[in-house]
C-alpha cells in the first residue's frame, strides 16, 4: 500500500517535472525557460571568451569553474528530460535530444582524454560546446511562421540558388580567362574566380580579390549590375508566398459569400 | 482686478507660447519648428567640425561662440517648454524632455569642470551634445507609420535577429576551427570569427578579416549564399505586415457589403 | 500669294521637323530617336576615354574630331528644337533645354579660352560634357511609372532617410568615442566616423576604415544587424505604394458591383 | 517482312531512347537525368580543379582520364540525342544543342592541336568546357516561373538599369573631378570613377578604390544613401508583377461571380 502510494507520488513528481521542463505556460515552466536561456547564453559566452588569449590568461580558473558548473547543469537537465519523457528513446534520438547530449558530453570526454589524446580532438570537442546555442532554437516563438514561409518557397529558392551558382560559375570562368595571366593576379584558379564572382554578385565585396585590367573592370561592372537585379526576384517570391499563406488563412476563418458561394472576396 | 487681469494675460501668453512651441499648425508654430530644425542641424554640424583637427585650429574662437549661442538658445527653449507645459514634471521625465535637457547641460558642466576634471569626462560631455540630433525626431511627420510597421513586425524581426545570430555563431565557430591555426590568420578568436560571419552574412564585407585556406573559401561561399537567401524573408515579412495594416484600415472606413454583410471585399 | 504659300510651306516644314524631333510614333521620329541615342552614347564614351591616359596619347586627333562632330550635331539639334518649338523660351528654360544647351556649349567655350584661361575651368567644362548622358532620360519609356512610385512614396522615403542619418550620427559618435583614441586609428574625426557608420549600415563596407578594439567590433556588429533590419522597411513601403497604385488603377477601369455598389472587389 | 520488323524494332528502340533522354516522367528517364546531372557536376569540378596548381601536379593522370571519360559520355549523349530527335537539325541549332556540342568538342580539338597551336587557343578551349554547367539549366524545374516573372518585369528592369547607369555616370564624373587631382589617387580616369560609383551604389564596396578628400567622403555618403533608396524600387516592381501574375492565374481558374458577372473578386 505504501509502495503503491510512493509509485503514485513518483508519477506525480514526474508529471510536475515534465510540466516544468517541457511546457512554458505555468509560472514554474516560464521561470525554467528563462533560467535555461540565461545559462545557455552565459555558457556560450564563456566558450567564446576562452579563445580570446588575453582573457584566457587572466581568468583561466574562473573559466574552468564556469565550464564545469554549466556542464553539470546541462547534464542534470538532460537526465531530467530523459527521465520524465514519456518516450525517452524518441527524445534521445530527436534533434534537440542530440543537441542536449552534445551540450554536456564534450567536457567529460576532454577530462578523460586530458594527457593522452592529441590536440586536434580536444579542439573539436571544445568548439562543439558552441553548438549549445542551438538549444535556444527550442524557445523562440514565431520561428514557426518564418520556417513555414521558407519551406513553402523551397522550390523557388532552390531554383534561385542554382541560377546564382551557374551564373557565378560562368562569370568566374570568364574572369579567370581575363585576369588569370596578369602578373600578381589574385585570380589564381577557377575556384578562386568563382569565389570572386559570388562575393561580387551577392554584394559582399571583401576586396581581397580585385581586378587589375580594364576589361576585368568592365566585365565586373556588368556582372554586379546583373547580380543586383537578381536580388529583386527572390524577395518578390517569398513575399508572394507569405501573402498567399495569409490569404488562405483568412479564407478558412470567413464564411462563403451568400450571394455567390465563393470564398475569399 | 489688475492682478487678475495680469494672471489672465500671463495665462494667455502661456497659451500662446504653448501653441508656438508644441503645435505646428499655426504660422508662428511652423516658423518656430523650422528655425529650431536649422539650429539643431547647425549645432550638430559645429560639434562634428570641432573634432576635425585642421578646422578646429583655424576657427577655434568661432566654434566656441557658436557653441554658447546654441546652448543658450536650447536652454531658453527648454525653460519655455517647462514653463508653458501643463504637466512640467511629465515633460521633464519624458524621452524628449531628457533629450532637451542633455542638449544644453553638457556645455555648462564642461565650464565648471574646465581645469579640474580629467579629459575622459569632458570628452563624453562634448560628444553627448551630438545627441541633439535626436531632438529632430520630434519634427519628422510620417515616422509614425513606419514605426507602427516596425512595431507590428516586432515579433518576427526578433525571430529573424535570433536566427541570424545563431547562424553567425555556428558559422563563426566552424570558420575559427578551419582558419584559426593558419599562420598569420585574422581569425584569432571566436568573437573575431563571429564578427567575420556577421559581416559576411549581411553582405557588408569590409575585407579586414579574410580567409586564406581553400576550405575556408568554400565554407564562406556557402555561408554567403545562405545569408543572401535570408534577406528575402524579413523583407517579405514587413511587407506583409504593412499590407495587413492597409487592409484593416480600408476595412474600417468602408461599409459592409449589403448583399453578404461581410467586410473587406 | 507666293509669299503666303512660302510661309505655309515653312509652317508645314516646321510641323514635320517638330514631329520628327519631339514625337516618337512616326518611323522618322523613331529613327531620329535611335540615332540620337547612339550619338549620345558614343559622345559620352569619347569623353570617358579621353581621361584614360594611354588611350588619349594614342588616339588624340581622332578624339578631337569625334568631339567636334558630336558638338556640331548636338548644336544643330538644339537649334532645330528651338526653331520648331511652339514656345521656344519655355523649352530653353526647361530642364532638358538646359541639358541640351550644356551638351554643346562647353566645347565652344574651351575653344575661346584655349591659351588664356586656367586649367581648372577647362577641366570643369570638359567634364560637363559627360552630363550629355542626361539627354538619354528623355527617351526612356516606363521611367514614368517608376518615378510615380518614387514620388508617391516620397514622404516615407524622406522619413527613412532621416532615420538612417540620425542613426548614423549617433552610431558614428559612439564609434568615435570608442575608437578615436586608439593609436593608428582611422576614426580621426566625427565626420569620418559617420562615414564609417553609413558605409556599414548600408552594407557597402569598403574596409578603408575598420575597427581595432574589441568593444568597437561588438558595437559594429550590433550596428550592422540593426541597419540590416532597416532594409526591410523601405522595401515594404514602396511595394505597398506601388500596389495601392495598381489597385486604384484597376478600380477606375471596372464598373461598380451591381449587387452592392462598391468598387474594387 | 523480316526487314520491316527490324525497322519497326529500330523505331520502337528510337522511341524508347527518346523517352529516356527527353522525358523525365518514367523511372528510366528520371535515372538518366540524375546520372547526367552528376556527370555534369563532376566534369565541371574536374575542369575547376585542373586550374588549381597543387592539385594538377598531384593528380595529373587522373584528371586526364576523368576528362576523356566525361567527353566520351557527353559525345554519346549528343549523338543519341541527334539520332532519336524527330527534328535533328532543329535540335542541333537550338541553344541546348549547341551547349551539348560544346561540352565534348573542345577536348577533341585540343587533341588535334596538341603540339602545333598556340597556348591561347588551347586555353580558351579548356575553359569552354566549364560551360557544361549550362546543360544543367535543362533539368531545373520551377525556373520557368521565375523566368516569366523576370520577362514580365523586363521593361521596368531596363528602366531601372538605365537609371542606375546614368546615376553612376554622373556620380563617377563628379567623383573624378573631386578626387582625380589628389596625389596617389585611385580615380585615374572616368571609367575607373564610374566603376567606383557602381561598386558603391550597389553596396558591393570592394575597397580597392577609396576616397581621400573630405569632399569626396561627403559626396560618397550622399551617393550611397541615394543608391540605397533605389534598391527599394526594383524589389517592389518585381513583387507587383509576380502578384499581378498570381491574380490573373486565380482569375482563370475561378468562375465569374454569379451576382455581378465580374471576375477576380
Amino acid at each position: 500500500m505504501a509502495e503503491d502510494e510512493q509509485t503514485k507520488q513518483v508519477k506525480t513528481l514526474k508529471q510536475r517535472v515534465w510540466e516544468i521542463i517541457f511546457e512554458a505556460e505555468t509560472p514554474a515552466g516560464k521561470l525554467f525557460d528563462i533560467v535555461l536561456l540565461c545559462f545557455i547564453g552565459m555558457s556560450v559566452l564563456a566558450v567564446m571568451l576562452e579563445t580570446v588569449a588575453e582573457f584566457k590568461n587572466k581568468y583561466s580558473s574562473e573559466l574552468l569553474f564556469v565550464e564545469w558548473f554549466f556542464t553539470i547543469m546541462f547534464s542534470a537537465e538532460y537526465l531530467l528530460r530523459l527521465w520524465c519523457s514519456r518516450k525517452p528513446l524518441r527524445y534521445a534520438t530527436s534533434f534537440f535530444g542530440v543537441v542536449d547530449l552534445l551540450s554536456c558530453l564534450p567536457t567529460y570526454i576532454t577530462l578523460f582524454l586530458a594527457g593522452t589524446s592529441g590536440f586536434a580532438v580536444v579542439r573539436v570537442l571544445r568548439l562543439l560546446r558552441m553548438f549549445r546555442v542551438l538549444k535556444m532554437a527550442h524557445h523562440v516563438r514565431g520561428a514557426h511562421v518564418i520556417m513555414q514561409g521558407l519551406v513553402r518557397s523551397r522550390a523557388k529558392i532552390t531554383v534561385f540558388f542554382f541560377a546564382i551558382l551557374m551564373f557565378a560559375v560562368i562569370a568566374g570562368t570568364v574572369m579567370y580567362y581575363i585576369e588569370g595571366n596578369v602578373e600578381g593576379t589574385s585570380f589564381t584558379s577557377i575556384p578562386m574566380s568563382i569565389y570572386y564572382a559570388i562575393v561580387s554578385i551577392t554584394t559582399v565585396g571583401y576586396g581581397d580579390v580585385v581586378v587589375q585590367t580594364n576589361l576585368g573592370i568592365f566585365v565586373t561592372t556588368i556582372m554586379i549590375l546583373t547580380g543586383y537585379a537578381v536580388i529583386a526576384v527572390p524577395t518578390g517570391i517569398v513575399t508572394t508566398e507569405l501573402m498567399r499563406g495569409k490569404d488562405n488563412e483568412s479564407d478558412h476563418t470567413t464564411d462563403a459569400c451568400p450571394s455567390c458561394g465563393a470564398h475569399g472576396h
